[in-house]
């Protein structure tokens, strides 16, 4: 099967965890809109399928279309890949548990996006800097060892004991913290040289998943986009401490 | 099968997209935290239950048990529930298709709470309500119409054309949607009298959900928790507009 990948192309934002997923794996994808043809580019062909008044349209970017199936939310992206790309469990129950952590995953991204933008997407960053600065110090203080507590704490619990998040093997599950700990390193290099002291079970996987041979390609080809200020995870010194 | 639901006793909260679903279907299930027995009462079990050292520990409630399995986060709670309780399509492509309706649920859901949480869930409303303001302004204005109109039109591209929101049937999507318009209504009756004439097909789908006679059933009795000032949607005259 050839996947379609269509996500914004100077960020990697959310469709991130779907690119590591493709990459992990190996799959034969495109990733659309940072195509440039004779067609033109890849940003109007995702703009087109956007507003093209499908029976299934999605909300926003990232979506895949795999065959005419197209299939919106990084989440569920990733429970339709799954089994596909031997990166989740194929039974009902083993499905289930990678997609709910799949799912808190996806609510500590909204969180962090929000430390620099908690009162408007719309409006800049310095249009809303003093109230980044609270949450961000609320979210350093609360929620960041909130979530990445109860994330070491299920690799902990898992019964398996490989060193997995979810069962025996690698899942989108481990790809998906190796970004978050990647992310938050660049996001918040003084907060997380404190605190991933603490998680030295996802510190691991970060590593393992660093080393996987397909994604250390990934990392060192110009396919992976670098951190920037535009993404989820941005760096900004005065909201680090 | 019995089900149990571990929710907070006093508030709708994400519990009550779940619970709508139970009732709906009339499906036999106790709602835990809420029950006071001679054990003692039903929240100590829900606490002990996320302290428990599972295999599969849930980040926060919801969850369901069913059997042995325990499944956590709304959404991915009825996407197991759904099939089962005849309140979403059994092929793969429509049980994917309306979960993920019900993520883009879910994320309106974070940005509902955050009107009045801008800065941090620990934090009283008092003590953040400058900002508030700001994000419900924001709100009100952009996210409010981006949400309910791409769900307005969701049901417009519906190819069934039955005025449900996926497929020809009743589905735990055409429920939230009810608790959605219902919810807005509370917290910000101002911008929904104006907003809601824009959105006659979601309005049409709230009338025929409290229509639902095990809905009605549930909505006349007291396991329907009336909505306050500890849920998700409150109501802030000042936030309103």
């Amino acid at each position: 099967m050839h996947y379609e990948l269509y996500y914004w192309p100077s960020i990697q934002g959310r469709g991130e965890y779907v690119r590591l997923a493709l990459e992990a794996a190996e799959a034969d994808y495109t990733d659309v809109a940072r195509q440039h043809g004779r067609q033109g580019d890849g940003m109007s062909a995702m703009m087109e399928l956007l507003d093209a008044g499908l029976p299934t349209p999605p909300f926003a970017p990232p979506f895949l279309k795999a065959g005419e199936q197209i299939i919106g939310q990084t989440a569920n992206i990733l429970l339709f890949l799954g089994p596909k790309l031997h990166l989740a469990p194929k039974d009902e129950a083993g499905r289930l548990w990678a997609h709910q952590l799949q799912l808190t995953v996806a609510d500590f991204v909204t969180e962090i996006h929000d430390t620099h933008h908690p009162i408007a997407s719309n409006l800049y960053y310095e249009d809303q800097k003093a109230e980044a600065a609270m949450r961000s110090e609320d979210f350093i203080r609360h929620r960041l060892p909130k979530f990445l507590g109860y994330f070491e704490r299920v690799r902990e619990q898992n019964p398996h004991k490989g060193g997995f998040m979810v069962g025996g093997q690698l899942s989108y599950v481990d790809l998906s913290i190796f970004q978050l700990i990647e992310g938050l390193r660049y996001a918040f290099p003084k907060a997380m040289a404190r605190a991933e002291k603490k998680y030295p079970g996802l510190v691991e996987i970060r590593d393992r998943v660093a080393a996987h041979p397909p994604i250390a390609r990934y990392l060192g080809s110009d396919r992976r986009i670098a951190f920037n200020q535009e993404g989820i995870f941005r760096h900004y010194l005065e909201l680090d401490r």
